[in-house]
C-alpha cells in the first residue's frame, strides 16, 4: 500500500473504481506523511461535496436510519456515501461495510460507497482523519456524503458538528431528549429526528424538544425542525431528507453554510497546528539532550522552566 | 508589585516575613516571566519539604479536618502551611485565609500559613502554579506544607496525587466510596480518611474501603490504611497524622518517595514544555500571515497541511 502512488490511485478513483478509492481513504486513516500527500491533492480538487451528519445515542436506530434513507435516494437515481464513524470499533476501517449488518443490501450497489472509520491511535485521530476523508470523497466526485456517528462521544459529536446540515436522532421517551440537552446534541441540531417514532412517547418528546427549542437561543433565522420516523420501515424518511434539503436551501441562502464552512478550515488548521507541536513536544522529551537535562533538573542543577527553555531553543518556542 | 525585586522577597520571607512571601505566592499565581524568574529563584533552594495532599468530595469536611490537624501540629510544637487549591473560587488567591471561615482560627498564628489558590487563566493554570508554589513555600523553609483541594476537579485532583502523600476523604455511606473509585481517588490514596465518622455507616465504608482495596491492583508494598475522624471534634486526628507519618517512613524507606519525586519533576517539565508550545500555536493562529494564509486556504490555493507547514516553518516542529 505504501508503494502505490496515491496520484494515480485517485485518477482511478475519479474514474470509478471503488478498492482505489478504498485505498485512498486507508492511507488517510493512518494517518502520516502519506496521509498528508493524499489530503494535498484532494484538497484542491474539494469543494462540490454537500455533508449531512447523523448522531445521537447507541441504539436510537442511526444505522438503520441512514439505511432508510440510502433506499430513498437511491430510488429517487441520486448516489450517496456513507462515512461511519466509530472510533470504538475493534475492526479497521479498511473492511467495507464492516460489521453494519443493516447497510449489507446496498453493498454491491455501485451507486453507494459505505465506510467505516475507527482510526485510532494516529495523532490528532478521527478529528482530524475524518474531514480528510471527507475532502477524499468529495475529491473523487462524491457529491453527497452522510456522516454517521456510532456514539456520542466527544470525538463523534464534534465530527458530526462539522457537517453541513447536522441531525440529532432520538427516540420517544422524555429520557432522550434530556440525554441530546447534555451531550450537547441541541446545539448541533440543524434537523430532529424522532426516529422509532412508532413506539410510545411521541407526542411527549416532540413537546419536549419544542420546548427546549423555545428556551434555547438559536441565535439565527433557522428553527430545527422536528421529523417523525420509522426507520425499520421507512416511514417518514422522505419527510427527513426533505427537511434536511430545506436546510440546505436555508444555509445557503443566508450565507451561513458559507461562513460555517469557513470556520470550520480555520478550526481544522489550528488542529493542524496544535497536533504538529504535539508531535514536537514528544520529540522533544526524548533523546540524549533531554536525559541530560532531567539529570540536571533532579540534581537541582537546572530548574524546570530553565531546561524547557533549553529544549525549545531551536524551536522558536 | 511588578517591580519588587524576586531575590529581596526571597531573602525577607525567608527570615519570616509572611507578606514577603505572600507577594512571591501572587507573581507565581499571575504566571507570566515574573512567576518564572520567581521559579527559577525558588527551585535550588526547595527539596526539604514534605507535601501532603488531601482531597475528596466536596462537603467530605476536608476544610474541618485540615483545620484539626493544624491544631494537632501545633500543639506538638510543629510548624505547617496550607495551600487550598480551589479553581472555581471567585476570589484571588490574594486574600490569605479568603472565604474559609474553619481556618480563622488559626489566622493570627506566625506559626500556620495559609494560602488560598485560584489561578484562573494563566497558562497552565493551577497545574503548573501549584507545584511552583509549593516549592516557593519550601525554598523559604516551610517544612510541613498541606495541599488542600476544595473539590475533586480533574486539575484537583491531579495537583493532590502529586504530594508526597495522598489523603482522600469520604464520609460514611456506601455512595461516597463509589464515587472515590468513580474519581479516581482510590489509584492515588495513600490513606484514607473516612471523616464524620460519628454519623451512621462507618462500618460499612470502611468494609467498601477494604473490598475495594482488595480488589485493586496497588502494585506496591503499602496498602492504604482507613482512619476514622470526626474534624469537628478532632477526634481521630492523632491517628490520621500517624498513618501519614508511617507511609512517609515507608516511602522513604523503598525508595518510593524518590521514584515519585523524580517522575513528578518530570511530568512538570513536560508540562511545561507542552504550554509553552500552546502558547506558541496560539500564537501562530494571529497575524498578517496566518490571515494571508487562511485566506488562501479558503479559496482552495493552499491546503490546510501545507498552510500549517508554512506557518511552522520558523518554529522548526
Amino acid at each position: 500500500l505504501r508503494n502505490v502512488d496515491p496520484e494515480r490511485l485517485f485518477t482511478a478513483a475519479r474514474a470509478g473504481d471503488r478498492a482505489a478509492l478504498a485505498r485512498l481513504l486507508s492511507l488517510v486513516e493512518r494517518g502520516g506523511d502519506e496521509a498528508h500527500a493524499v489530503g494535498r491533492l484532494a484538497y484542491p480538487r474539494s469543494g462540490n461535496a454537500y455533508t449531512v451528519g447523523i448522531t445521537g445515542s447507541p441504539g436510537a436506530g442511526k444505522s438503520t436510519l441512514t439505511s432508510a434513507l440510502i433506499t430513498h435516494l437511491r430510488a429517487r437515481g441520486e448516489e450517496v456515501a456513507v462515512l461511519a464513524i466509530d472510533p470504538s470499533s475493534p475492526f479497521t476501517g479498511g473492511a467495507i461495510l464492516g460489521d453494519r449488518v443493516r447497510m449489507q443490501e446496498h453493498a454491491t450497489d455501485p451507486g453507494v460507497f459505505i465506510r467505516s472509520m475507527a482510526t485510532r491511535g494516529h495523532l490528532g485521530g478521527l478529528a482530524l482523519a475524518a474531514p480528510e476523508a471527507i475532502r477524499v470523497l468529495d475529491a473523487v466526485g462524491r457529491e453527497q456524503i452522510i456522516v454517521e456517528t456510532v456514539g456520542v462521544g466527544q470525538v463523534e459529536v464534534e465530527v458530526a458538528a462539522k457537517a453541513d446540515t447536522t441531525v440529532v436522532v432520538v427516540n420517544p421517551g422524555w429520557g432522550d431528549a434530556v440525554q441530546a440537552n447534555k451531550a450537547g446534541l441541541m446545539e448541533i441540531a440543524d434537523v430532529f429526528v424522532i426516529n422509532k417514532a412508532d413506539r410510545p412517547g411521541l407526542d411527549q418528546t416532540r413537546r419536549d424538544l419544542e420546548q427546549m427549542l423555545d428556551l434555547s437561543d438559536l441565535g439565527g433565522d433557522w428553527r430545527p425542525p422536528i421529523v417523525a420516523t420509522v426507520g425499520s420501515t421507512g416511514q417518514g424518511v422522505e419527510q427527513f431528507w426533505q427537511a434536511v434539503l430545506n436546510h440546505r436551501q436555508a444555509a445557503e441562502a443566508s450565507g451561513v453554510l458559507e461562513r460555517r464552512r469557513q470556520r470550520r478550515l480555520q478550526e481544522e488548521l489550528r488542529s493542524i497546528l496544535a497536533s504538529r507541536l504535539d508531535a514536537r513536544a514528544r520529540q522533544l522529551c526524548s533523546g540524549d539532550r533531554y536525559d541530560e537535562l532531567v539529570a540536571a533538573v533532579l540534581e537541582r542543577r537546572v530548574d524546570p522552566w530553565s531546561a524547557a527553555d533549553e529544549l525549545l531553543e531551536g524551536v522558536g518556542a
